[in-house]
């Protein structure tokens, strides 16, 4: 188990290590509700929320927003009428990172419908 | 030309009149900054929008948020670092409403990159 909302995402270079397949999986075995998805052949870790209405998801929206500008690391954030969708990985280099990991993690604490 | 901006989103029910082609083919050359694109099976008229930084994207998503809010009628709103892509369809029969073309033009008044 390795607790990544605890963790602080660090500065990502593009010649950073990128994830391999087993923290991959081991990411996806302890944080089910998230899925690996490949979007224009970028692997994306990717979750839908759902709310009881649109406020409430633009809600979410912008404490994600908030969360990404102080970590300086930005998703992809889908809003619709009571969902939101949230798709994170690393730009630099068009793959998945630790702190995708970590964005993941903390974006879940976040929830709270 | 139809000034859709200056027009008010009425209340839409499932058995409200679809756009005709002809409606939407004026509706795009009159707005040439929005496309038609078919996502699961539903029309959609899609645009992005691009801004300077992540703070400016995340602003308009607010203002699109809140203008959707007032008038009852809400897109998918796509929010990623500098950019916006913002998706108008009528949710009740999965298909484009005049509502659609007033809400995009409306859209448009809101930005100010």
């Amino acid at each position: 188990m390795v607790n990544y909302e605890t963790q602080v995402c660090t500065a990502c270079r593009a010649d950073a290590p990128r994830a391999t397949q087993t923290q991959i999986e081991d990411f996806l075995h302890e944080y089910p509700n998230w899925e690996l998805l490949e979007s224009e052949g970028i692997p994306q870790l990717v979750r839908g929320y759902t709310f009881k209405n649109y406020a409430e998801a633009l809600k979410f929206t912008n404490l994600v927003a908030d969360l990404s500008e102080r970590e300086g690391h930005h998703p992809a954030i889908l809003l619709e009428w009571g969902k939101v969708r949230v798709s994170w990985w690393t730009h630099k280099f068009r793959g998945l990172h630790e702190n995708d990991f970590i964005m993941s993690a903390k974006t879940d604490q976040l929830y709270n419908p």
